[in-house]
């Protein structure tokens, strides 16, 4: 088993508050040790055990890998010209997510794995080590099993999103496609999937179909999350909490009693700024979730439509601007909240037998993803214990 | 004289209308050819006469090269406690500008190069191929001098700003240090700037102080420019108006006057999202200075206290959802409106006999800075006709 070393780290953050200082675990002038796909030892430059290898930090920051618990991947087609006309105050009539559907549809196992694979490795580059995608855009039981066969084959944590829209097929009979969510269609798609995840929404589903397609999936050993309370006030987050969701997703628009529903529940709030941004809608109010003991998340929710951005340091700098984050909890919510939001203790921090997932920083603190935003300070990605390969 | 290709050009904005469509003279599948430091011939791809060497882009979009008109590069020391601070909602008391003033008249001339030349390869790497920088943390007649003479080594677009703040020195005697300022300090400065700066900010330097000091820099050749309007309505954008200033910069509050003042005068607005974003202060509308025929710029103002973004894509971007231009218009902004706030024919845009400053980027179309908020999409640069090298 070969052994690594990364020492001279200027700035560690580890999320185990026993190995450092504060919240986040905090070491100055720190060195770890990898072996295989473990991180075997944590502790001070000068302490370092001899290993087979050795990489000089210079300084600089390390951080765990960021953790995208929200994204939809598994899609083809382009939406530039919405994007434009929504920025541009222009209306825009054709297509919008059904565009993104005909064209999932008729693309290649092959185009769709091509596609999802240039994105997470955008992203494992922007020093994100795990990322939970999910189907929605194919719509039929062939189309949505498909989406999660590719998926699996690049990440475990796959999620079926069947009741991402009803099928323009069903327009007319919404609890025909209901059944078929919850019938056929998770029989196909269950055996590729870990999690189950309904759009809970007026206009999308509402709280007894939500309740149904949760139950469903649940009976077929799969974890509920949902796309709860984006667009306005609802049910969504209440039913999340009831189906005992890890996670309810956006959480834009929330009264009082929904957020002492997710604090009591221990649901993970999981908050998608780049979604905000990228269509001027008003963000959720971090600071209120953390006042009141919720967990939050942030996520990248990258997709064609609301949110084409792959930056976990990005969405971390707009949480910071926006949500009332302060940078050390957007930072911890990129990690340690997203596996949270993920229900994985393997991940999101940095101690003996977690999982070699991190990120280098050309930054002597890692506060400077938000006091720098938009400049690329990735140095470089060890994700399972192996360095990712730069841009080709 | 070698010359190179580049062909395959998904998408080219020369913002040189008659060599394309719209008010971007845009082309697809284009090509072009680099002389030297120029551009020689602009077309499509099948016409692309022969040259010594060729690069494919692949479809990939190109781009002038950003002109960041608005930067602050000339500092030493670190204030990351004190932005953590600001967005934490903490108190914070310890230095702001004063400390960088200190660690800079500390600091040797080779490390103010050193962490200047850091930052503009840092710029270089991501688009941006003009840069202009100021004094200003010197606040002496000696430091502001050495300053100039350290940056003028790296970019002819050098700016004094010895009118940034009143010297600590001269906290009881503002008008000596103004008299300061117009006098030996601008006899030691002029020889290494094109302009001269003033912050015209209550706080800082009055509408009466800043005419003299932008009256002395024109008698000694320097061109005006001006800090105005930022943090509240004030006298800034006239007195740059009647100065004959070529920019007025920041422009967050404006009256109608002050718009219709800039629109006659034919002055640039430069705004500087990273500001406001940093500061979380309300944004400029930039779309009420279109409309009223202003020529808009957009620059980082990259500075440790305010603004610690290098990043031109990620003001581009919070430009588009903050301050009502379209992709399109931040696009210009960036590029043609850089290069005419700073009084320069020969950047921001592409045709023959323009300087051969460009970026290539990882996207089909330009649209993707906005549309791709913070993802790292600048894929090559070629400034002055060579490939600036990678991230070491
Ligand atoms: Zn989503
Ligand atoms: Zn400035």
């Amino acid at each position: 088993m070969a052994s690594t070393a990364i020492t001279h780290i200027g700035t560690l953050i580890t999320n185990t508050p026993s190995l450092g200082h504060g919240p986040l675990g905090q070491l100055h002038d720190a060195a770890l040790v990898i072996e295989d796909d473990r991180i075997a030892w944590i502790g001070t430059t000068s302490q370092t055990p001899a290993t087979d290898s050795h990489h000089d930090a210079g300084g600089r920051a390390v951080i765990p890998g960021f953790v995208d618990a929200h994204s939809h991947l598994l899609f083809a087609g382009d939406r530039t010209a919405e994007f434009t006309a929504r920025m541009s105050g222009r209306p825009y009539t054709a297509g919008g997510i059904r565009s993104t559907v005909t064209a999932t549809r008729r693309a290649t196992d092959a185009q769709l794995a091509a596609n999802l694979t240039a994105h997470l490795a955008e992203m494992h580059r922007q020093g994100t080590t795990t990322v939970e995608t999910k189907s929605g855009y194919g719509l039929t039981t062939a189309d949505e099993s498909r989406a999660l066969r590719v998926a699996r084959a690049h990440t475990p944590e796959t999620t079926y999103l069947g009741a991402h829209i009803t099928a323009p097929e069903y327009a007319d009979d919404p609890d025909g496609y209901v059944a078929l969510v919850t019938g056929p269609m998770l029989d196909a798609c269950a055996p590729h999937a870990r999690w189950i995840d309904v759009f809970c929404e007026r206009g999308a589903f509402g709280a007894d179909a939500a309740r149904t397609i949760l139950a469903a999936g649940r009976a077929r050993g799969l974890l509920p999350r949902v796309h709860a309370n984006q667009l306005g006030p609802g049910p969504g987050v209440q039913v999340a909490v009831e189906a005992g969701a890890v996670s309810a997703d956006h959480c834009t628009h929330l009264t009082d009693a929904d957020i002492t529903a997710l604090a009591d529940a221990g649901t993970v709030a999981t908050l998608l700024p780049g979604c905000e941004f990228s269509t001027r809608s008003p963000y959720p109010d971090a600071r209120r979730l953390l006042a009141a003991g919720v967990t939050v998340a942030l996520a990248t929710d990258c997709n064609p439509g609301s949110s084409y951005t792959s930056s976990m340091p990005f969405c971390l700098a707009v949480a910071v601007r926006e949500m009332g984050l302060t940078p050390d909890e957007a930072l911890w919510s990129a990690t340690a909240g997203g596996a949270a939001a993920l229900a994985r203790d393997d991940i999101g921090h940095l101690a003996p037998g977690a999982r070699a997932d991190l990120a280098v920083l050309d930054a002597p603190s890692p506060v400077h993803l938000a006091y720098r935003p938009g400049v690329p300070l990735v140095h470089a990605v060890w994700r399972d214990g192996r360095p990712v390969p730069p841009a080709p």
